[in-house]
């Protein structure tokens, strides 16, 4: 499959190269082709992987990532383009994490509204999921490196969208039991609030490799 | 031990009668002495519980629960009187949840603040542990309706006080390996802003009966 990857950072670059292992073919894009890091990266993944802007590597996808800094996602979106992507799944993994004022970030937008759901209203032609964002780069596309079952969240307003995605995440690994559909768009609220809490479990865990299993009960009767 | 009950909803009768029923001598504060809620439950709970209002309740525990409405929390409190808190430890296991504008509520305060902070704040003599707000009142007091490990957060600035807390949480069945603390108070940003998330998985699910096991692993060398 043509996969473009917007963002050269440890989530973009992690998630490229997890893809072009898979047999995928994967544009890297950045804000300007040549990026060092894109660059850097291409030829040192192979034949299947390339760079470019991120209007080239929206126009060579059939599917998206996003996985640029979330407070400048819009933007990277705006200049991949909506006619690049419109009518293609873009998968957005990032999180509105604002370190402008210290650690610990805070979130640029939530609690009545979220990043996804801010991509999914400025291009409505795009079929945005929400996936990914609540792990680390590396169990991203390594599930396996944490022990036991543990879950992985999707949501987006596209139904026939969140297969493809779940497919991917499959080939990373992920069990199908372990990948839960949350609904609409608007669950990406719970999946992106949900980082303050990640972020004391790593200082509570001393690593950076950490997820949740969902586990359910019934009453007693 | 002589434990206060802060509110007589769910939650509050669920931790009341858990209290009474291991041994703890119980008094369930409202706003008004004499709350039919109150007066039903401490006659049906047997000799170790009591009602009184909100001062009353606090007055009468070594140790006391906040199990009002978040939004209704401060207030409660401010009627409990820093006099009666001032020392013991108030276990905060209210949500910040706002239902104005309907379904999914929003937070009345998360992303900078949370509501255990403003208690805190407000009330800086007492000793504010955040803890139980991430599950259903079921599982808070039985946390084996869920099969399998599963994990309960705790926080706050009080290094003398989690223990107490925790020793409660044993009393209710969860295992101290269970029990995470998350360290200072304004870790209840994490345990509060998880809600939106728990709440689609309750949708997701169909059962209130859920929470999350936290696992985590290893980098490959």
């Amino acid at each position: 499959m043509h996969i473009g990857v917007l963002g050269t950072g440890p989530v973009g670059r992690t998630l490229a190269q997890a893809l072009v292992d898979r047999g995928h073919d994967v544009r890297m894009g950045s804000r300007c082709a040549g990026n060092e890091v894109a660059v850097a990266w291409a030829e040192g993944a192979g034949p299947l992987a390339s760079e470019g802007n991120f209007a080239d590597a929206a126009a060579t996808g059939e599917l998206v990532f996003n996985a640029t800094a979330g407070a400048a996602s819009l933007e990277a979106i705006e200049l991949a383009g909506n006619e690049q992507l419109a009518g293609k799944v873009l998968v957005d993994v990032a999180n509105p994490l604002d370190f402008s004022q210290g650690m610990p970030p805070t979130l640029t937008v939530c609690n009545d509204d979220s990043l996804g759901e801010r991509i999914q209203r400025a291009f409505p032609e795009v079929r945005v999921v929400k996936a990914l964002n609540t792990v680390t780069a590396a169990v991203m596309v390594q599930p396996d490196l944490i022990p036991g079952q543990h879950t992985t969240f999707i949501c987006g307003d596209d139904d026939a969208a969140k297969p493809q995605v779940s497919a991917l995440l499959r080939e990373f690994g992920w069990p199908a039991a372990s990948i839960l559909d949350l609904g609409d768009i608007t669950a990406a609220r719970g999946m992106e609030m949900y980082l303050p809490l990640w972020l004391r479990l790593y200082a509570a865990t001393g690593t950076a490799v950490l997820n949740v299993q969902l586990r359910t009960g019934e009453l007693d009767a």
